[in-house]
């Protein structure tokens, strides 16, 4: 594949970093990977297993000359970072970022970004409960899908960042950013702070052990687990900066979840079946769109042959 | 591996009775394994993939002269179940079950059990989001626990059902049956409850396209789905027959969910941050007891070699 950035510098070396990276080199489509990462342990992590060309010891240096930089750190650091290396960005240079929030990092980064420098925001759908620099692999991306929210950026420079995520193996889309901030709070941030929430119940829960939850978690409570095992800070900034989408979704989530406990409390089982046969049909649906495998269990079992 | 039963009859044929059909096969524990299904579509599809050495036309012909009878119904259904059977069991015989609540279990088949039969509840802690006869694989129980309620029964007849269950290759608890219904509402009750909800939520959202919901569920919401997928019939019995336990938990959790959404609103980072950081540890618990795999992302993407 024809290299479609000379030089790519990111901004952050986590999961998703590192997973661009492997997947830039698969590839092919960057000449040189900078990269960058606040902690001196990351930096030396990333020197010690090959996890970019170069990597340099400060943000300034990593993005001096790169064509594409893409901030790769907690949507609640995109200010700070964005302050320290505005000034050293390449005119004609993309800025580009990964996170899950994007009205908040338009309004983080924006006011930071120089006139010749095309600011085209974006968010791969794509994680593990996994972190770090030594968490990433080059097929994170496959099939998965990542969302531009341009507004009003150059339509030939957006254009070049979508070819370049589909080279790492996205399914692209555009969408305006307060609408993805919405669909994201109902697939994603809700989900997990839900998550969170009854692994915490679980955890402080004097009557059941901790060693019961952990070993009778087969039946359905693991799978929450490892939602609720992501980067902390990470998820903390997301709740903090999709704070109205999110509690709007948490609103309709308790009304119907009450709706459901009444419907236990006087043994209604018509609206609990109604209900249950209604959410088969979602899945069915995730699973013919490629977005989830239907192997019994994700294959953790074997299956018979 | 020797016999334990000589004669097994399985009343019902769904995931968990047609897997333990083949585990039965694969560790040689049973002589003859006999099984019985209310819908002739059902026995049908038995008959032609090789479920069960015989498969009966009524559950009284298929227990007769069995030494270990499992009824693997949905919770709701033993009652029936029971009543139907109780005339042909053997004397001597172990009766046994599946359900996922045990106190309900107990106090509908108790009645109907002749002086001279064991009666052992049980409950296999495995499963996928599939059902049917279709469904089952050999390896469904290996390294997953089942609790026995055996309550007062023969701790000989308990000690054999046990080595039974290892030899499907669970790994086996004793519990009282109630304190069962409390463990269990809180790592499988309440968490399908709740993957139940938020997927009736995005469904149900008219400002976000089922389309989208099923395209963007990669970062979250599908494992919600996953769980929310599982057969509606015996979720709807779980809940009518584990009420008290259940909506205790609900209670709870809507509790610390409402601590979160006030967090959220406040913009109290800290909070968030040491939540998310506590539940963290539990996962790495379940990991250690081997109730998951680390493999990120369950291993629906290859791992970077």
């Amino acid at each position: 594949m024809a290299v479609i950035y000379d030089r790519v510098a990111l901004i952050g070396l986590g999961l998703i970093a590192s997973s661009m990276f492997w997947a830039m080199k698969r590839a092919g489509v960057a000449g040189e990977v900078v990269g960058y990462a606040r902690s001196v342990e990351t930096r030396d992590t990333a020197r010690r297993i090959g996890l970019c060309d170069v990597v340099c010891d400060s943000a300034a240096e990593a993005v001096a000359g790169a064509d594409l930089v893409v901030l790769c750190v907690p949507v609640g650091a995109m200010d700070r970072v964005a302050r320290e290396i505005a000034p050293a960005l390449k005119p004609g240079a993309v800025l580009s970022d990964v996170g899950s929030v994007k009205r908040a990092v338009i309004e983080a980064v924006g006011p930071y970004v120089p006139e010749d420098v095309h600011f085209i925001a974006a968010h791969p759908l794509a994680g593990t409960e996994q972190s770090g620099p030594e968490a990433g692999f080059a097929e994170l991306f496959d099939n998965r899908w990542c969302l531009l929210t341009p507004e009003g950026a150059d339509p030939g420079e957006t254009a070049r960042l979508r070819r370049f995520w589909e080279a790492l193996g996205s399914k692209v889309d555009e969408m305006d950013p307060d609408h993805h901030d919405l669909v994201l709070a109902v697939t994603s941030h809700t989900p997990h702070l839900i998550a969170y929430t009854m692994v915490g119940v679980a955890d402080d829960l004097g009557r059941v052990t901790d060693s019961e939850v952990v070993n009778f978690s087969a039946a359905g409570f693991r799978d929450f687990t490892r939602i609720a095992a992501s980067d902390p800070t990470m998820w903390r900034d997301v709740f903090l900066t999709n704070k109205d989408a999110t509690l709007e979704i948490l609103g309709r989530f308790t009304e119907e979840l009450f709706a459901l406990q009444r419907a236990i409390r006087q043994g209604d089982g018509e609206h609990l079946h109604a209900y249950f046969t209604r959410t088969r049909a979602i899945r069915r649906g995730i699973i013919e769109a490629g977005q989830d495998t239907d192997v019994p269990n994700f294959g953790r079992n074997p299956e018979k042959s």
